[in-house]
C-alpha cells in the first residue's frame, strides 16, 4: 500500500519555476536604483569623486595641463550626479519603493553611462600624464606627482563604483 | 503516393516562432555575432586598430612614452580579437547560422568588454599626452604630433566600432 508522506523535495519546483522566467530574477538585485546596495554604490562614487576633485584642486598647477582640467570637470559632474542619485535612492528606500519605471531606469542608465565614461576617460588621460611625468621624464621634483597620482587613483575608484550601477541599470533595461 | 523531397522552405516557421516570443526579437538584429552587420563592425574595428598600430609604430620615439607603448599593446590585442571574430562571423554567415549559444555569446561579450575598454583607455591616455605636447607645451616641432594624433584618433574610431558589438552582445545575454 502506498503511504502518503512529507516530501521536502517539493520546494525545488519553485526554484525551477523561477529558473524558467530568468527575466524577473534580477529585479531586486542589490545595486539597482532604490536599494541599499544601490545607495552604497552611489555613496562610494560620490566619496571617491569628491576626494579626487579636492586633491586635484589643491594643486596650484593643474590648470596648465588640459587632461587635469578635464579630470576636474569630469569628477565634478560625477560628484553632482552621484549625489543626486544617492538622494533619489534614500527617498526610494524611505518610501519602500524601487524604481521599476522603464523611463526612469533608462534615464539613470544613460546618465550613468555618460558620467562613468567621462570619469574613466579623464582618469586614463590623467594616468597617462602622471606616468609620463613620474616614470618617463623623472620630473617629480618640480611637480605634485603624489597628488596627481592620488587624484587619478580616486577617479579610477569612482569609476569602479560607477560601473556596477551602469551595468545593473542596463541589464534591468535589457531584461524587461 | 507521398514522395520524399527536400523542403528548403521549412526554415521560415522557426523565424515566425521566434517573433512570437518578444525576448527573442533582438536575436537577429544586425550587429550581433554571425550577422552581416556584425561582420561590418568587426571589419571597421580591425581596419581602424591596424591603422592606429601602423601609424604609431612608424614613429621612432613612441617607446619613450609609456602611454604610447600601452596604445600599441592595446590596439594589437584589438586587431587580433577583431580579426578572429570577423573570421567567426564569416563562417557563421557562410553556414547560415548565428551564434545563439549562451556560453559563446558570454565569451564574446567578455572579450569585447576587455578589448574595447583597453582600446578606449589607451586612446584616452594617448590623447592626454598628445594634447599635452601639442597644446600645453607647444612642442610639436621635435615630436611627431600629427602621427600621434592620427594613431589616437584611429584608436578612438576602433573603440566606436567596438562598443556596439559589446552592447549588443551584453543586451543579448541580458534578454535571454
Amino acid at each position: 500500500m502506498v503511504r502518503p508522506s512529507v516530501h521536502p523535495i517539493e520546494a525545488p519546483p519553485l526554484t525551477d519555476n523561477a529558473a524558467i522566467l530568468p527575466r524577473q530574477t534580477l529585479k531586486d538585485v542589490q545595486g539597482m536604483p532604490g536599494t541599499i546596495g544601490g545607495f552604497i554604490l552611489r555613496f562610494f562614487q560620490f566619496s571617491f569623486s569628491i576626494a579626487s576633485l579636492s586633491v586635484m584642486s589643491s594643486t596650484n598647477d593643474f590648470p596648465s595641463v588640459t587632461a587635469f582640467r578635464y579630470l576636474v570637470a569630469a569628477v565634478s559632474l560625477q560628484t553632482l550626479w552621484s549625489l543626486s542619485l544617492a538622494i533619489a535612492d534614500i527617498y526610494a528606500i524611505l518610501v519602500r519603493r524601487s524604481y521599476r519605471n522603464s523611463t526612469i531606469v533608462r534615464l539613470f542608465s544613460i546618465g550613468d553611462g555618460i558620467t562613468s565614461t567621462m570619469t574613466f576617460s579623464s582618469a586614463c588621460a590623467s594616468a597617462g600624464i602622471t606616468v609620463l611625468i613620474g616614470n618617463d621624464l623623472n620630473d617629480c621634483a618640480q611637480n605634485h606627482c603624489s597628488r596627481f597620482e592620488t587624484a587619478t587613483a580616486m577617479a579610477f575608484m569612482s569609476w569602479f563604483a560607477a560601473s556596477p550601477s551602469f551595468f545593473l541599470n542596463f541589464w534591468t533595461l535589457a531584461s524587461k
